[in-house]
């Protein structure tokens, strides 16, 4: 057969040199060089890649290096593999395509560390437990389990949820007035169809609820944010505030006692709304946590909950405890005859909490997560004396406090160490005049033996000045 | 201690006599005509009901029915019972009340009969078998699965999906184009964010679907339907056309097979989207099901099903088959960050479906729902031999045809039945002018034993001249 592939050099070009002697994996540099080939049209549709022995040979690379990267964007279907065709351009890629087939695969793009936060454990998922939990709560079910339910949820799970959120968190609420939703943004999203417009958030904060209320029509306006959580004293005419009292995210502090009071002070005299995002507050390490806001006046807090933290994001429960005048608007808006969250699921969670299982996962959690945050200061205290960690002992990250002006920097040589890691500049709001630097680390998925090194690779992206 | 409760007699009055002599429940009377007295302030808060003893010997009822009638309201917040204190109204209650405390539970509000459409069984949902995919599935998720998800849902689910739809529907589909979401009701929403504004529908269809549309800003006109479903023939320049080409939902008729082809012609020529509802593609009883419209063309129609007539509507889960070009507008409307539907619900159902559990429970129900409908037909063809029953043999319904002008008067003699039954008006689009009579029979949620009555029940209520 006749040498019919395209030349290798010729289409992938210096930026492979360039890449492949990069920090990074060989595989994941020449998947994502091949990629981009594909996706801009260097590579066309239909074009014969080389075999693995002569893309190897000349890129001085292992040939199994070469094999696995096409297998990859064979999977990705950027590439397709025929017996006696060799391995050829996909037909419908290239700069016309009007989709990818397929996005790049997170392990693709994964680094070798990873201390970005926002996620817990996935294999701390108390799988057993829940499983006992799903076969007790199906052979208990009503049959009208399985048929329209109430668009609220399942009144088993409102009245565990009202029972474990008054025991542990001193909220006031009661199964009436708790609206089951598919996690925190699902509830903010419904929040925002019937508050009005006009809403105050952290300084800093996830973009992605900031992003919700945009895309729902609401304006945001930044609260400048300090150790003692929001500055609420600023707040005017908003319809709304969206507060993390029990632990300011990211930044971590708890909103202090006088500006709790504050701010249901100031939903009272301007008819707004303080809707309490309560993401972490289960996880305090260094004492009992402080109680919800929402316990100051039902009627004037909104509480947002859910097992995205606790047990895993993926289960899509969360729920809201509503100002009863809220109730109504709430459930027209989440579609009267939708409920979103599976009743299995939902009597499952009820289970869950009622058996104590929730209680015994949690306490576990909190153990594994405080020995997390003990190790990322100790580690630090050693390796890093000038670096202090900011806020509560609490939660599935930390706040580094960095040196001002370095945060970008520090991001970069994170980078080059193969970790991932976010600095404080991604949650800022916009329009806030705020500048600290930080580097956000979550320290809930490592394995115990990958944290080690991402720990290691953390202290030596650290600004020289900070470490020991 | 004193009589210090309220007079039972003053303060049910009329009202009480009256309803109790009618044919409902006695307890269901009692718990109504308390809650409306509570409801309009007529019982004030704080008020204290008279002893169960004490209202039964008023009433001439068992002292049960009082005692049940209490705790209905007591569960429902109406009511407060305190050892010593009594029973009394809850604080809160009254006109001035900003908020019902709970919505009716439908068992106090439902009907002896029951032959509304839209529900699977719920007492046939397939809980050891569903336990046992769970079993599997959560033994065997790997740790991703409980972090967070690809958008797209599981690739589990979607790979069997895939398969199940290619097998049992034709549908030319690949994990790659199926998009998981939380019901056919959530994947018309987005879809509706994305295509454009002018939407044709069918001119007899689910009312929900309808204001679905409308609420996101889109503009439906009809379609007229006959025997052999809509006339697509009447399309435009629409944006896209909701069919449901299996079984036209509520009449019955499958598309023709010239109507489909021109279904997939007008969205060439136009640039339209055909979204195709195949809500009960499973259950046709004289063949096999016809093939899915979207094998016509992958490219110009959207298929949406679900499990929530199969399995239940309580699983929240549904799937989109999309042409290419709409999977990453689809994901950007879904939220690229949210699954809406539990990976461990995601991951049960593709071990139900790949494990052959859907196809026995899928070949059970088609069993059980086909003798219902033939129980129909063999009831009217004895005792109301007037009355044809339109469409296919298929689904979970059937449409009765009704004398013209006969249909309100029919549905108000099924209530006095105490059968509740719709009548095509509900389902007609408001533009349309097409009239037919007929009821809307759904034959699937009946006991066996309350099969029987209900369809006696409704024989009585069919018009004169229709029945033997």
């Amino acid at each position: 057969m006749a040498k019919s592939w395209v030349n290798s050099a010729e289409v992938l070009g210096a930026d492979l040199h360039l890449e492949l002697s990069g920090a990074g994996s060989r595989r994941a540099a020449l998947t994502r060089v091949l990629r981009e080939a594909v996706r801009s049209g260097r590579l066309a549709p239909g074009a014969r890649l080389p075999p693995y022995r002569s893309l190897a040979a000349d890129l001085g690379i292992a040939r199994n290096t070469v094999a696995d990267a096409y297998a990859e964007l064979v999977a990705e279907g950027w590439l397709t593999a025929r017996q006696g065709s060799g391995t050829r351009v996909a037909a419908g890629t290239g700069p016309t395509a009007p989709v990818p087939r397929r996005t790049v695969p997170e392990s693709a793009r994964r680094p070798v560390h990873d201390l970005t936060q926002g996620r817990p454990d996935p294999s701390a998922f108390p799988r057993a437990a829940w499983l006992a939990s799903a076969r007790r709560a199906l052979s208990a079910a009503p049959h009208d389990a399985f048929g329209p339910g109430d668009p609220r949820g399942r009144v088993e799970l409102r009245e565990a949820l009202a029972e474990y959120l008054a025991r542990t968190r001193g909220a006031r609420s009661g199964p009436d007035r708790i609206v089951i939703c598919s996690g925190a943004a699902h509830g903010l999203r419904l929040l925002a169809g019937v508050v009005g417009r006009r809403w105050a958030v952290e300084a800093y904060g996830l973009p992605f609820h900031r992003g919700l209320l945009t895309s729902a029509g609401a304006v945001t306006t930044p609260l400048a944010v300090d150790a003692h959580g929001a500055e609420v004293a600023a707040l005017r005419r908003e319809n709304a505030v969206l507060l993390t009292p029990a632990h300011q995210f990211p930044t971590g502090g708890p909103l202090g006692p006088r500006r709790r009071a504050a701010a249901v002070e100031w939903a009272r005299a301007a008819g707004g709304l303080v809707v309490e995002d309560d993401y972490d507050g289960e996880f305090r390490y260094d004492r009992q946590p402080v109680g919800a806001l929402q316990s100051l006046d039902p009627e004037m807090v909104a509480l947002l909950g859910s097992v995205s933290k606790s047990l895993s994001p993926t289960l899509r429960l969360g729920w809201m405890v509503l100002p009863e005048r809220l109730v109504e608007p709430v459930l027209a808006a989440k579609g009267e005859r939708e409920q979103w969250s599976s009743a299995t699921e939902q009597l499952t969670l009820a289970d869950f909490l009622t058996s104590g299982s929730y209680d015994r996962h949690v306490r576990r959690m909190r153990q594994r997560y405080r020995r997390r945050r003990d190790r990322l200061t100790e580690v630090l205290a050693e390796r890093a004396p000038g670096v202090g960690v900011s806020g509560i002992a609490a939660g599935l990250h930390a706040v580094l406090e960095l040196p001002p002006g370095t945060e970008r920097s520090v991001v970069k040589a994170a980078s080059w160490q193969g970790l991932a890691v976010e600095g404080l500049a991604g949650y800022r709001h916009p329009e806030s005049t705020e500048r600290r630097d930080g580097l956000v680390v979550g320290y809930a998925t490592p394995t115990d033996h990958g944290y080690a090194a991402a720990l290691d690779a953390l202290c030596r992206a650290l600004p020289p000045g900070a470490t020991a």
